[in-house]
């Protein structure tokens, strides 16, 4: 029986175009990032079945990719549970594997810690267009920062890499997800409801502060609560004029600095920026993740409908393995969007190197052979790209085929052995 | 209960320290191994389980990291097995995914193609010191050339790699599989026998000859063909002389061009090297890998004790997929092998960035955060890596900390908003 050649579900084969564009964009975000001092990490592709399902994750817990145990710890009998068959999985995100990382290795970290990790990471969502079971992910993260400075070099980072994209023209969103529950808890909205609240005010930039409304009275909600909430959502809500506002419309329900904090870092992101995009106060901002404890912020672009990049404060997450407290605040940006984006736009990575190809005719003896690559040799040794092969039967396609891979006519040179040229 | 800090069982975090040597000689690989025309591609880390276990792995595949099937399809009852519950695995090489890609896409690639793979493989190996379960594999192949240009090519750019890598003094072994049989035959031995014969032959560099005459004898082979088998390993069996009097020894075991080639890539592979090191003929070099069709090699070092890289011709591998023969040669370094070797040499990366760190003390404004980020921008708009960090109570432990991670003191600067300097 053949043997399969497609992927599997979900899953794609990258080829030489889209992985030049790829390693271009993965060199480009090393460099900048590693000028703002984050330091590349690794974590492995597999982790702890129990820290995968630990209700970090949300709604990625089901879309785990489970490895079944090895070997003589597998047992199947008819009391057998899909539970008991699996030990480990393979990661869906990178915030966690990051969390559990330095829970492991603090006491050898500089603090606070700059991480910069890139690579792939699963998730068995139904496969559909441009949305693929395996990604890359390429998250900075701040552990061990509580002042703001975290955000601003997070945010300043994040943004110097997409104008280096030559991105222009987007918006940072940002918001706290102590506002969040300030404006739903002072408007009469109980804890136990919150979640449902935000997951219908998240819909607000598809439906609307009226479609918001109506959601929330058909979800059952007191009308009072719901017109007192959704009073807060109206005129112009983004600018740091309505953040300062709302400092005392919410006193009493919001720690005082929260307010300051957000403000100063939307100021001094504004007076430090190295790329074209404007950033607001977003009171509408919820970001899914539960593990997030205070800012939240996300990139949108109009030349793209969904978020470019996104993250937050999650100060809660390392406890869970140390029982200490840790302070932490990361920034993810949409790679594979950024890929689809560039690709959409024909991008092509500015090129390092001169390209060039060497055809040899069939039947060369092996001093003639070494001849040839010697000479490839030193055209390398120079940074230069140099294909050495033999010349196939229908020279002109060889030669077509290497133009459309970038060989200029001028650079396909012909080595001949025997005395009669064609 | 807490969550679980170290890795799943023989895996590994990487840390920074080690983490700049692996993205340095990442790095290096890809910018020399462009240079002979190799083009990057990637395969998902995920395969057809059908694919895994089609025998092509050998051992591997008896070391594959299953992945349950997911959702409605997992069907748990008293006759399941263990293979009803797994429909994909994590690779445990890179090439049965190439040959996979190879022959999904081989109407949108050159030809013959050029592939570069780096990248992660998973394989369920005991634990031990030094081997870990998931490790990258750094790949080089050349589909669709049946020339010796292909094993040339692939030699000229490894041993260039390693010189680049500063290593020294070291030995291309080379063989063909068919040299292999041949000498097997020609001693008759039966074809059934051979695996057993080439398993015992592959302990020559730690048993010796005589300990493979005993090995040969008590394994139950009849003693004229051992002794036939033994004569063919005396005296100087490395040089190309040896290899031109096989020849004549080997007569209606081989096909004749098969020394001529082996000679012919030995030739000129000595003629273009780049590196200090030699090509010899090894006729007890065997490689474990069933898959390979032809010519075999490896390059070990005194330095370190077993292989570096090793690689072959797997002609028939692609068409397992395609049922069209396509020649295929590849050659893969043992890239955690040369990290451990450049680690144990504490070897240090060069330093493309000069490194500073701003220190601002506490309670900065926002006006005043910014002006000392306008500042590291300036710095890091010309390439240098400027950590900006808030003052910690303890600034002497900081400075301390900071000069650890190559921050030299020069390069530490302190930033006072207050009127009242320490």
């Amino acid at each position: 029986m053949a043997l399969i050649k497609k992927p599997t579900t979900g899953m794609k084969d990258i080829l030489p175009a889209e992985m030049r564009i790829r390693d271009y964009v993965t060199q480009l975000v090393k460099d900048t990032y590693q000028t703002f001092g984050f330091t590349p990490i690794e974590t492995p592709a597999v982790e702890h079945i129990e820290n995968l399902l630990s209700k970090q994750g949300g709604e990625n817990e089901k879309l785990i990719f489970k490895i079944l145990k090895r070997g003589e710890k597998l047992v199947l009998d008819p009391n057998t549970q899909e539970d008991d068959l699996a030990d480990s999985g393979l990661r869906y995100d990178l915030t966690l594997p990051l969390s559990r990382f330095y829970a492991a290795h603090a006491a050898e970290l500089p603090s606070p810690f700059k991480a910069l990790q890139i690579g792939p990471v699963w998730r068995a969502d139904r496969p559909q267009k441009g949305r693929f079971r395996q990604f890359v992910q390429c998250d900075i993260d701040i552990l061990g920062d509580p002042s703001n400075l975290a955000e601003i070099e997070l945010i300043t980072a994040t943004t110097t890499l997409l104008g280096k994209l030559d991105f222009k023209d987007f918006t940072v969103r940002i918001n706290d997800r102590r506002i969040l529950r300030a404006m739903a808890e002072s408007s009469g909205f109980k804890e136990k409801d919150l979640d449902t609240v935000f997951i219908i005010l998240d819909k607000m930039d598809k439906i609307g502060v009226e479609g918001v409304k109506e959601e929330l009275v058909s979800a059952g909600f007191d009308s009072g609560c719901t017109d007192k909430y959704i009073g807060l959502f109206e005129g112009d809500i983004n600018g740091v004029s309505y953040l300062n506002e709302l400092s005392d419309r919410l006193a009493g329900f919001l720690e005082e600095e929260c307010i300051a904090g957000l403000a100063g870092i939307m100021e001094s992101v504004e007076k430090v920026k190295n790329a074209d995009f404007n950033i607001i106060f977003d009171p509408t901002l919820v970001r899914g993740m539960s593990y997030y404890t205070g800012t939240i912020f996300e990139i949108t672009m109009n030349e793209f409908g969904s978020s470019v990049a996104g993250g937050g404060r999650y100060d809660e997450m390392i406890g869970k393995f140390t029982g200490n407290k840790v302070c932490a605040c990361g920034f993810s940006i949409g790679f594979e969007r950024i890929i689809t984006i560039l690709l959409d736009r024909d991008f092509t990575p500015p090129k390092a190197k001169e390209k060039y190809a060497f055809l040899i005719e069939k039947g060369a003896s092996a001093d003639f052979t070494a001849s040839v690559i010697k000479e490839a040799s030193n055209l390398r040794a120079k940074g230069s790209c140099v294909l050495v092969s033999m010349m196939n039967k229908n020279k002109k396609f060889q030669k077509e085929q290497l133009e459309k891979e970038g060989f200029t006519s001028d650079n396909i040179r012909e080595f001949y052995h025997s005395e009669f040229r064609k």
